[in-house]
């Protein structure tokens, strides 16, 4: 059976390019980057290399580039470590209602250990209104993290509105990209942000290498302590074929950015214009500020998990949400928030498309589900 | 010319058989473990599989594995998260201080939350003496963590004496084996440890990841907070190439073991044995209870970065200590911790055998060390 993979928001096939550009790193390249000797040296001059690369696809400068080990470590370096950093100045954080775990999670450490947090509501199509950013703002106020898109449902937030706002009050922005580095433009100045988290393995790079952008002149501590690798901002021995994948990842992304765009989102487009034929269908997430390559749906009286699991015997690889959250038995967060009631939250569906999709992965697609639909509908309690 | 690596304690070089368990994990089973369907099933059973072969290697429970990107974060989270998740018990830290900078400095950044760390000191060889841990412990103690073997000088601590004497006084025991997982024989119930941190690129195994032992039991927190991957206990996705080329290195390591034992304490022997022979040389660290492959010597009147440098330039990749420090002025810590002077701690040499190096590289060091020292000291200031 073919098998066709439409979960990129999970995340992707690393690139032959970019499997190639790491070999010669654990084999050849393989010192440590901070040993003095032409072994260290060699690694060195990757590891910077790959950062001048990653640095000027955003706009920042290379010293800007912190390599964690992927989007969680950077989400929650920025969060905690501008928190403890800057208590003196106040404890309030605001961030978003559908932010991806990483940030939710660290936010809620942050609460117990004495900050408040501003959680803020987003409208029915997962849009956080800058204004509601604005009014929240207190003399307390000493970060604000909001995704640049959301992992679900693929709304792309107004990143620059919010970024203007915080630099008018002087508050760090922070924003979790994960989902949008390599996919969409990104400047950090133009945005005015001063915090970025972004992963490999959502753009056809390793898993387990990320970066942190940290603005420069932000008072941030350590998540690792140690021998005070990346600038004294974290320590660990730096994963050179990793970053070096990375690097290529980026170089190959940002080189493929507008056709690849174009592509996904007519592939999209077709998918979510033929699904929500089907009766009692809705698209979750915002009609255009989305995403090129997400598509998500709920359909009435059926569980996503079922969904996913009848489309993966048909060759189909979906999701109902983010993988993270594949053991947690609670409608998403994400759609609840956008006012999702349960039933519909249970019965979401995400597509994402990436650069592998054909037109040809739409057609079986769309042959394919509305078929299982109507099968689960058949025999659905939920009737 | 020909470059002969011996700096096995900063890095190795990945293992051919490494990659290659590496490589369908990027471009085939590139699936995110939580994921529901086929791509997500497959990753997964690589993760579990791999955390089974790691977790027998050390006579510990699969589900006593955590994954992590490697050994500062291992340290960092083990020390941290006993710390905050046990501060109803006690606030009292026992630690000694020849540790590396990954337990230090995460100890020292605890003492400004509050808590009071006890740094034991070392014998002239290096060893932390078990009654000084027994003496250390107060009833406010809710952790000692105690390194298995030194990174720079090679000694081995007596582990099972000070675990034994942990159990016996309910305080958790957390060693820091990065220098020694898949080099000496481990098991964490004869040894009584609670957590143990290990690295994969110290063994042939790619950066970018290691694990935590966590003790079936143990209260302990997140240092990630996210989608609650490993059992809820590290948040990110899991970095699949990475954790099956950590296995596959786990089990050649375990597999050669005696064998590489026996030959690497031969060639340390002899190099040790005939740099003796340099007037003004001493041995650091315990002339038997030491790592097999580690040699770390002064020689009185002479940089050790000198040194290093020289002996790049004759084809010899060696150190000074740590890798981490290179960029420290300061004399090793650890080198001041055994007794040295500043100008002996300052003319140390760190040559760390592997498993490539052979007779014939210690003959060539042999030949080629001795001469450098003589060079040096007749142009040394320090005379």
């Amino acid at each position: 059976m073919k098998r066709i993979y439409m979960d990129h928001a999970a995340t992707t096939r690393t690139d032959k390019e970019v499997v190639e550009a790491m070999l010669p790193c654990f084999t050849e390249i393989f010192g440590n980057a901070s040993s003095l000797h032409a072994f260290g040296r060699a690694a060195k001059e990757v590891l910077e290399k790959s950062r001048e690369t990653i640095a000027k696809s955003i706009g920042a400068r290379a010293e800007e580039i912190i390599f964690t080990s992927g989007g969680t470590e950077s989400d929650n370096m920025a969060i905690k470590e501008i928190a403890f950093s800057n208590r003196d100045k106040g404890n309030h954080i605001i961030t978003s209602s559908i932010e991806h775990h990483a940030v939710l999670h660290t936010c809620e450490f942050l609460e117990k250990m004495g900050f408040k947090v501003t959680y803020l509501p987003v409208d029915k199509d997962g849009l956080v209104n800058p204004n509601d950013v604005k009014k929240a703002i207190t003399n307390k106020t000493i970060l604000v993290s909001i995704m640049h898109a959301n992992n679900e449902i693929g709304t792309i937030e107004p990143i620059k509105e919010i970024g203007k706002i915080c630099k008018k009050h002087q508050v760090y922005f922070h924003t979790d990209a994960v989902q949008t580095f390599g996919k969409i433009p990104i400047n950090v100045n133009k945005m005015k942000i001063d915090l970025l988290s972004a992963s490999a393995h959502k753009l056809y790079g390793p898993k387990g290498v990320g970066f942190l952008f940290v603005r420069k002149g932000t008072h941030i501590g350590s998540l690792m302590h140690g021998g005070g690798h990346e600038y004294g901002l974290r320590s660990g021995t730096e994963n050179i074929p990793g970053i070096a994948g990375f690097a290529k990842a980026t170089q190959i992304a940002v080189k493929n950015m507008k056709q690849e765009i174009k592509k996904e989102t007519r592939l999209r487009d077709n998918l979510i214009n033929n699904l929500l034929k089907i009766k009692g269908s809705r698209l979750n997430g915002h009609p255009s500020l989305r995403l090129p390559g997400n598509a998500n749906f709920s359909f009435s009286g059926i569980e996503g998990e079922s969904l996913v699991i009848h489309l993966d015997m048909q060759g189909i690889a979906a999701s109902t949400g983010s993988a993270c959250s594949t053991k947690s038995l609670k409608p998403s967060h994400v759609l609840t928030a956008i006012g999702l009631k349960p039933e519909m939250a249970h019965g979401s569906l995400r597509l994402t498309i990436g650069k592998e999709n054909t037109e040809k992965d739409i057609e079986y697609a769309l042959r394919v589900i509305p078929e299982i639909v109507e099968n689960l509908r058949k025999i659905s309690p939920f009737k």
